[in-house]
């Protein structure tokens, strides 16, 4: 790519210029034979068992922020979505929505970002798709992912939580809130003694080693936009249960937590995207989390909680000053296009 | 939905607002069993055979034409894709990127096309995704649908079209260029005498009956995006054999004929969203025309050209008034936001 290439209207007419793009970027970064073959699907190799499809569109502004860009964040949001419903994620999709005039070096940046992410994750990017609006008519660029997984053999439980008892036990693999304060910090140019990365990650390996304890594991939701806060609210809506969070036990970097309080944000309800809860046996809760603290991105996993029987419905914060209040389902945006 | 309500940037938080637009529309209108259970991923029934998986975008201006809107465009792309990929298409996923402020009845409006697309075309819309830019962010509302399909036995040589031969014929389904003047006629409100809707519709019931003589189809794509040229410039490319196109063979409606050179388009390179290009063998092209001519969708079906050995790579044109000319890749676009 030329340093002063910009994307044109052209390059996504679906004629020449369509062509080259696909050729010269797409096809050089995502390599693989099912890409090569370039028809209008991509033929899968046989996979076996039951199959788990999944897509998300990634829209965060801005595209570039410490930790990562749009393109590790798109890889890493649809492998999450896969590996916690207890699917070994395999093939995805990259469809892209350029602006005209972006520029093709940040394109090119962002794509082979998103190449390395596929490949440490174990995933191949095998279809895709782009389109280009005029000037104006789309912000920089939005990328959307597909995938597909194969559910691993008894996995079928995790997806809806069917298994969860009084008394299970509620781990979170490390500090949260870091994806958001890092989009934040990179949005407002903010200069701060100890700047937050993003915590951006694709989670299918620590998961993996985590299910080797797959009986006693009981559900599994990446924490994303809404938080850890949104995901134990959801958790809990309707069901015949409630949920103890201990504030103290919930892993919070300290610079993030500054940032949030002078923000006026609550960590519990800021993005991550490289955080996954989890539902687990009282009786295997140690075990899980010592064999995910072994993993580079389980270091900081604790156990922050139990599913309780009073209070069916609600999660209940103990905070870390003896207080008590309920965590809620947020009603609007406390972050728009974090992700 | 009320007809004051609008898309707020918080439909598209995860929280509570997003949990509702899920429930009240999204799951309301595509409801299958799958799309209920609502996990990170939906788990698919088991698919036998070799799978196909596809993706689109859809950015089309305006969002509504004459004949459809960007709700069935969505659908009938990413179907088409894998019915012309020799696939049996059985399930999609649904991504909305929408704008704040765009009004919640006309999204009401394209959902249910979306849905009644689906249900005629025998597929399931499985998972999903909702984000929200601000105001000026995006364009009103861009859709992503990716597929899953099963392919047909004996159908892994369609997609590459690696037994092609010289005497091989080619077939188109009907008209060609009717979605592009469509959505020209939309975008610049043309007053016509006799207006032109376009052709969007799902194909994989016309190509599931062409099947019936699979061996002789040697390849099949819609001719989308670069309309008929483009897929047959495509084609040929880097290829031992040319193509022989016969221009008064190719079916133009008068109507579109007239607003293409009214507006100086060549109705080959025109969009079409329910076209497919079949390369056939001779011996069976007499057959599989009649048969897809007992069909809705193909009663205009044609005959419109054949493989053959000289000029290799380039597809000729031989014009009505006998003249001939090279049908080449367009370099840029000719109608931008097409689909």
């Amino acid at each position: 790519m030329k340093n002063n290439e910009t994307v044109l209207l052209g390059h996504g007419s679906g004629g020449r210029l369509s062509h080259d793009l696909i050729h010269n970027l797409f096809v050089r970064y995502f390599r693989n034979d099912i890409l090569l073959i370039q028809g209008d699907s991509a033929v899968l190799p046989v996979i076996h068992g039951t199959i788990c499809l999944t897509t998300d569109s990634f829209v965060v502004d801005p595209i570039f922020f410490p930790g990562g860009n749009i393109g590790n964040l798109a890889i890493a949001g649809t492998v999450n979505d896969l590996a916690v419903s207890g699917a070994k994620p395999e093939y995805l999709s990259a469809a892209f929505i350029l602006e005209e005039g972006f520029p093709m070096s940040d394109l090119e940046e962002i794509v082979k970002t998103m190449a390395e992410e596929a490949s440490k994750a174990g995933v191949f990017i095998v279809t895709g798709d782009t389109k280009v609006v005029e000037r104006g008519k789309c912000d920089k660029l939005f990328i959307n992912t597909s995938g597909v997984g194969s559910l691993l053999p008894d996995s079928e439980g995790i997806i809806a939580g069917k298994n969860i008892k009084i008394g299970d036990k509620i781990i979170i693999n490390g500090f949260i809130g870091d994806h958001g304060m890092a989009v934040m910090s990179a949005r407002n140019n903010l200069q701060i003694n100890s700047p937050v990365e993003s915590d951006c990650a694709c989670l299918n390996g620590l998961i993996s080693d985590a299910l080797q304890f797959k009986s006693a594991i009981k559900f599994m939701r990446d924490a994303t936009r809404g938080g850890l806060g949104t995901v134990l609210a959801e958790l809990c809506h309707h069901k015949p249960f409630g949920i103890n969070l201990l504030e103290e036990a919930v892993p919070v970097r300290e610079n993030v937590r500054g940032m949030c309080e002078l923000l006026g944000f609550d960590p519990l309800y800021v993005a991550n995207e490289g955080k996954v809860v989890m539902v687990v046996a009282a009786e295997s809760a140690n075990s899980i989390l010592h064999i995910m603290q072994q993993h580079p991105l389980g270091k900081e996993s604790a156990i922050i909680g139990e599913i309780m029987e009073h209070h069916a419905g609600k999660t209940w914060l103990l905070t870390s000053i003896g207080g008590k209040r309920i965590v809620d389902m947020p009603a609007g945006e406390q972050l728009p296009r974090i992700c």
